[in-house]
């Protein structure tokens, strides 16, 4: 996965230190492939997942629209030319400020998921269109999904129609099958849940008109993953089965999906050692770690491809660690990773699909260690 | 803990958003505390718990040594104030043009835990002093200890001997207990280990000086622990143990025991509800969350205190959440946290104990969000 491009940048440019690389054809490319696999849905790209400038850049000139997660968020997709009836402030949890500072800004597009959140909308941004997320069991996701966001059904419904009565419009639902979803039937039964908070509101009057359908799409890391028009054929399935021939206006948010495989971490090899002559795995360390970027490793959820000089050579399962002193900067353990014998201290190497949730996850200077530098082409 | 400097500061300047107080008065009285209660072992800050500079220069001043995890630190420690000889490079994973750039700034002192590591150090520091890691269990540590660092003490043996066979200064033995120990009697162990590896090496004509004790000692969140005294009787009673009369120099690198107690974040409650009217837990949403400075909440392993105006009226269990759009970002949830049933949208909270491993550890705009502000009173 890293492009002729990306060789390319690393051959001439030789950057020090630990940095990714960010091809924005690639970037392109999946937003054609969303485009193609759902035509009749609006892509909202999940900014949280890499918000480069040029990313930005290239994806508001392509069309698309953008999921913020807070105002910061909102003003870089702003400053990236995108009009502000093209950002939805979707994160659930808001200050009634920002909320404010949204809605000055243009924003009218909010998630909600209690009658809290609801009232502070209500105040801060009177009029505006908000949608009620759902709570999913996110089933077959491979990055934890927790109870954090939406809510179940039955309380939707009270949701929105508090929204309504407060004189804001009452827009959908929306829902999130959970990070890395390699299930593409994960999304029929928050469908199927949609329908039911849709019909419930119709018998109040209020008609919804959309169905936020979130991200979850996923990267290939080391196994293959469905292709983008496989996701699309299961949703458009699932969106016919429950909402028949009065299809709900749609909206997705690839996030990783979008820009997972267009990064590459340019890593080096700091230190390869055993803790004793008996031990069974050695231990790799790169100069790049969990507080460096790859907070995706945590738990071990995610697992990076990584490449390098000497593959195609005998491999020995190695523990992969970071550069910093915390005792929890270790990558892969558990699972210990296949890595040539011929790996040696200096060598430089490549994590590939880290284009998404890497850069921004970086600490400001845990030990010292710059944050994780970017560079896209 | 909240001291009334910190009150004063907060009740006056209200600065807006979430934001770390610290109090360097507590931090001064915490190195006093360190003095008396081992009065003849050196005390080696370490930086990376907190590097903010007007910490690093009062302990500067009040004659602390640096334990230094990167070229980074180092410098900050010689900007501070404080002479390359009272460094130590303490980390055991180091690229070799760092330990070049450490030795060419005058530092001296360096770790290993391998003999990969020490031939770096001969190629670049020749003539430094090293000491070894051994691995230790961690036992009775609240922060998890893996084996990343060090080794098993009869490899400890080669990789000393091999350092002096290059021509560095074989100096003596490291390990470290665990963070957040709370059993005083953690040391004595390592401390036997130590002692063998001094023992192995003076066979070989070799003579170990120094024992690096290491950090671990604990800031008080919820549940009282042992003061500092304890931990000077505890630890000189195994020095004499297992050294005699024949006591070796030895350091210790407080961290989180310099600078957990000294500081306090100020948070705000954004947002309260519940995922169904049948819900047992409320869910209690912070601006500040594992991502935003509280990253050692993971897997719940450390409990902040958290003070609220409405303390002493009757509890309910909550789940407690920071502000990001990642389902991961969920500080407490296994084990609920009871606050107050009064506690609502805008309140501000005070979450103590949390002058060590915060504002480093926040990401550098994951959701746009800011990093942990610091002030440092």
């Amino acid at each position: 996965m890293a492009t002729q491009r990306i060789l390319d940048f690393l051959a001439t440019r030789r950057p020090d230190g630990p940095c990714l690389i960010v091809d924005l054809d690639i970037v392109e490319d999946n937003f054609n492939a969303f485009r193609k696999a759902l035509p009749d849905s609006a892509i909202f790209y999940a900014v949280k997942a890499n918000p480069a400038p040029e990313v930005l850049k290239l994806l508001a000139g392509l069309g698309s629209n953008f999921d913020c997660a807070s105002v910061a968020e909102v003003e870089m997709a702003l400053n990236a030319g995108a009009t502000p009836r093209r950002i939805s402030y979707g994160n659930t949890i808001k200050k009634e400020r920002d909320i404010a500072r949204a809605h000055q800004l243009g924003v009218a597009l909010f998630a909600v998921d209690c009658v809290e959140e609801v009232e502070k909308v209500a105040r801060a941004a009177p009029g505006a269109r908000v949608f009620c997320r759902v709570l999913t069991d996110g089933e077959g996701a491979e990055w934890p999904l927790s109870r954090k966001f939406g809510c179940v059904p039955d309380m939707a419904i009270d949701v929105l129609v508090h929204a309504n009565a407060l004189g804001l419009v009452a827009t959908g639902v929306s829902f999130h099958v959970g990070s890395q979803q390699t299930d593409t039937g994960a999304w029929d039964a928050a469908i199927a849940d949609a329908r039911f908070v849709f019909e419930a509101l119709a018998e109040k009057g209020i008609v919804l008109t959309l169905v936020n359908m979130g991200g979850g799409f996923p990267t290939r890391y080391l196994k293959d993953v469905p292709a983008a028009a496989e996701y699309g054929r299961a949703i458009f399935a699932s969106l016919r089965t429950h909402f028949g021939n009065r299809l709900p206006e749609t909206i997705i948010e690839p996030g990783r999906g979008m820009v997972g495989d267009a990064g590459v971490v340019k890593a080096e090899v700091v230190l390869v050692s055993k803790k004793s002559d008996t031990d069974a795995n050695r231990w790799v360390y790169l100069d790049i770690g969990k507080f460096g970027g790859l907070a995706e490793t945590m738990d071990e959820a995610i697992r990076y491809p990584i490449v390098t000089r000497h593959d195609g050579g005998a491999t020995e399962p190695c523990v992969i660690a970071g550069p910093t002193c915390d005792s929890a900067d270790v990558l892969y353990e558990k699972t210990p990773y296949p890595l040539p014998l011929a790996l040696t201290v200096g060598d430089e190497v490549l994590i590939e699909g880290t284009g998404a949730y890497t850069t921004t996850y970086a600490s400001v200077a845990f030990n010292g260690f710059e944050p994780l530098r970017s560079y896209v082409i």
